[in-house]
Formats: structure tokens, sequence, C-alpha cells
């Protein structure tokens, strides 16, 4: 069976549809961008597109690459004291010469839709469900939670390489008294921690890394990048062998980005209702 | 065999008492502590003892346990602009009408040897070293690594009940490459997970929780808290039982606190080393 995040996405627009529309003043997706990676205005474009679907407001100030941090820093402390902004991000990857962490810093917390943060971050880490969540942790879990799949004590294996998105992850799976087991590549006994798992949670950038024979018959799998090869776009998962009756599996690349930007507008709704 | 805490924590003493013989000027653990809890003067006590021991200075501002949330604040905000104080902390628990996270994020992160504030906690996220470690978690690093432990690709289960020192070691685990397990009260199989691990660190106050039966020959096991049952001190794990000539374990109760402490003595020499 699959497991739709397009679709789970497409109701979370008509949710936030309705409530905006029921709303005297619209809320605003304000973004800033450093131009210089082409593939951030094609994210941008997609935020642009949700943003207005739902009837939100987009709002983009685009910045020259050639800027110096400080001139970035000054407009993040002017939109932190701009009281009609109630939500904004900036556009990532910043230029190599930025320092992303310092940038990030300086965001106000309640004011941080990307849930980057430092204290958005560490409320994960204290249980406090106050914050932003980044949006790709806060994906999987929605995704999840719209099948009534019960967390508590469930065995779940989370394969991950990069660092940022998968700490937030287990944290919130942590929090929800979940079996959480964080593999990586020097993990010895990969098959194991799968095999054992109720869910599987996977971004290894490893094609077909995970078959069928490597998972149980019940369980679920998100398989959240891609990866290119032989100018096929494969998943960590081999998606053909473990899409069966029994499996729940979440096609590559389907899912990941719906997902994603639907947590955007969510948190960008929700910074816009605390913020009146 | 026994993983002897207090021998790690003697070391760590010896050396820290060597590097500061030879500062012109000593460095100084200062403390704040709002008096309620007759245990935390027992605490602080052991904080004296050792900093004296290695030559630094102590130096305690006791305040009423009356006081206001404010004057605490108002306290805290002279330690961080007090050039003259290189580190400090907040005893906790404090009384329970103060809102200790609030408290918390007002310490200056440079200044927070106990390593609870926010940025300190983000930085174990982020994979950034220079931060202050909470003292238990960095302790058991500290340990395993005394052993010459290589912890990449490492299985580790940790049994927790508690929050906040569980998380930071998770992810100190997780950065070090380890596989990491994070069981809880509602786990369904933690045996399993206890058998395949090579490191069980378990703070589950459940005694003798882990027996010789439920971890393999030569398992590492870190047994942190105590109980008391029938008046008598007991551990998660059955140390009679496993206390074997291939296991390496920490008896209870001696090991946690010598190494928590001796960690925040480091800690405090490394805030007055980075603020000269």
């Amino acid at each position: 069976m699959i497991l739709d995040g397009k679709k789970v996405a497409a109701e979370i627009y008509e949710e936030l549809k309705n409530n905006i529309s029921k709303l005297e003043k619209k809320p605003t997706l304000w973004v800033i961008l450093v131009w210089e990676n082409p593939a951030s205005l094609k994210y941008i474009a997609q935020k642009k597109k949700w943003a207005e679907y739902i009837g939100m407001w987009f709002k983009l100030c685009q910045l020259d690459s050639t800027i110096s941090e400080d001139t970035l820093i000054i407009k993040i402390r002017e939109w932190n004291s701009d009281n009609n902004i109630s939500g904004y991000l900036v556009q990532l990857p910043l230029p190599k010469e930025f320092n992303v962490l310092k940038i990030i810093e300086y965001i106000a917390p309640e004011k941080d839709i990307d849930g980057f943060h430092p204290i958005n971050q560490w409320k994960l880490m204290i249980w406090d469900s106050s914050g932003s969540i980044p949006c790709t942790p806060a994906g999987i879990m929605h995704l999840l939670q719209s099948q009534n799949i019960e967390l508590r004590g469930k065995e779940i294996t989370i394969v991950w390489r990069s660092n940022i998105v998968w700490k937030p992850l287990a944290l919130l799976l942590i929090n929800a008294w979940a079996t959480v087991t964080s593999c990586n590549s020097s993990t010895k006994n990969l098959k194991l921690h799968t095999k054992i798992a109720d869910i599987v949670i996977v971004a290894a950038w490893y094609p077909h890394l995970i078959g069928a024979n490597d998972i149980s018959d019940e369980c679920i799998v998100i398989d959240v990048w891609f990866n290119f090869m032989d100018w096929k776009i494969m998943g960590d998962c081999d998606f053909e062998e473990i899409h069966t009756q029994w499996n729940l599996i979440t096609p590559v690349p389907w899912w990941v980005g719906p997902m994603t930007v639907a947590m955007l507008m969510k948190n960008t709704y929700n910074s816009y209702i605390n913020h009146l």
C-alpha cells in the first residue's frame, strides 16, 4: 500500500485554506532570498504557489549574493521588529561565505517558521511543543499520525546521512515514546535493525539500500530522499519489491516535497495566529 | 571487571590541579544557591571540596527561598556582565514556583558551566563541540573514552527514564557515529536491545532490571543511578551477576557522582581558559 504524502499534504492545504478564509486579514509568507543558487528559485516558486493557493500573501525580499553578512543581519533585525511580520524564513542554502548558524540565531524564535532556531530545536529536547518544528521531520510525524499509527512502544529504525533533519526527527519520535534506533554508515548490522522495526525511515542517499527481505511483512517504510542513477530516480528502498499488499510505503520522490511545504504553510499559519 | 569512575575522576582532578598550578591567577567556581532543598547543600559541599582540592577558589551566593524570580534574574544578569566571573552555575532544583527553563535561558551561554543553556544543548544537535557539555553525559563519554573504547559503529542501548540527561547523551553518542537505540518503559522488547548491545547505559530507576542473561558476554554496562530498596542500595543492573571477568561494569552508586563533579570542574576550568 502507498502512504501518500501528496494526498495528506492536500488535506492540510484544504484545512488551512478553510481556516484562512475565515480570517479578517490574511497571513503572509515572508521570505528572504540571497540569490545565488538556481535551485532556490524553484523551491521558492513552490512555496509561493501553495501560499497563494491557501489564501496567504507571499512577499519576497531578494538580496544580491554580493551583500555582506551584516547587511543580511540588518534585514533580519528589521523583520524581527516589524510588527506586520508574524513569521518568515531565510531561504537556504546561503552563499558559502555566510555563517549559516550565526544567521539563524538572529531570527526571532517566534518568527522562525523553518524551526531552525536554537530555541526551537532545544524545545524538541525538553519536550516543549510550543516551538516551530522543522518542516521535514514535522511532515514525517504528520504523515504517520494521519494513518492513526500509535507511536508509543513502536520499534523505529532511522537510517540517516545528513545531520540537521534526523536529530529533530529522532527527538520527536523519542518524545512520542517510540523505541528509536539511529543507524548510520558505520552501523555494523543494519539489516538486523530494519528487520525488527515496525517503521523504517531512511535518507541514506544510497539507492536500493533496503529491499523486501530486509524488513518485516508489515513494516511501514518512509523513504525520504531520492537518488539519480543511470538517469533514473531511485529511492533508498526498492519500491517495486516493497510495494506489496502489507507494507505501507512512501513512493520516491513524490511525497517528501509536498509534506515539507505543507508543514511550512502550517508553521506560517500558526505563527500568524500566535501573533494576533 | 570494574569500570572505575572514581579512579578516572581522580585522574581528571590531578590533571586539572597540575594545569591550575601553572596559572598566574586561579579560576573560581561561582555558584548561586536559592536555599530550600537540604540535598543541595550536600551537592554544593562536594563541588566546593573538589574545586578547592584542584586549586580553584569557590564563591557561593546564597539567596533566600522567598526571593522572587526577578531578583534571581537580576543576580544572573549581574554575573553575566561581571568580567571577573568566567563561569558559574545556578544550583538545581530551584523552588517549585520558579520557571527553571526561563532562568537557565538568562545565563550567558559561555558562562554556563552546567551545559544546560539552549545554545549549549543545541550545539550537541549540530555537532558543534565548542559549547559546555552537561556534566553527567560528559562524564559517561569521558569514562568510555578513558578505556580507549572506539564508539564508531558500536551498538549502544540506552534505557532511560528522565529526559534532560539522556537526550544530550544520545546526541553525543550519535555524533560519535555509534548506532544508538533509545529505550523507555514502553519498549516492547528491551532484552533484545540489551542483548545485541556492545554498550548498555541504564538509568531506569528500576532495581535489577538487567541481569547477566540480558547482555552479551563482553558487554560494557554503565549503570548510572541507584535505587533504595529494603534499606539497600541497588543498581538498575544486577551487579553481582554481571560483575564477571569479561563484562566491564560501573558499580552503583560510586561512579556517577565523581565523574559528574569532575566534568563540572573541567567545564569551569575551560570557561576560565576561554575567558582569558
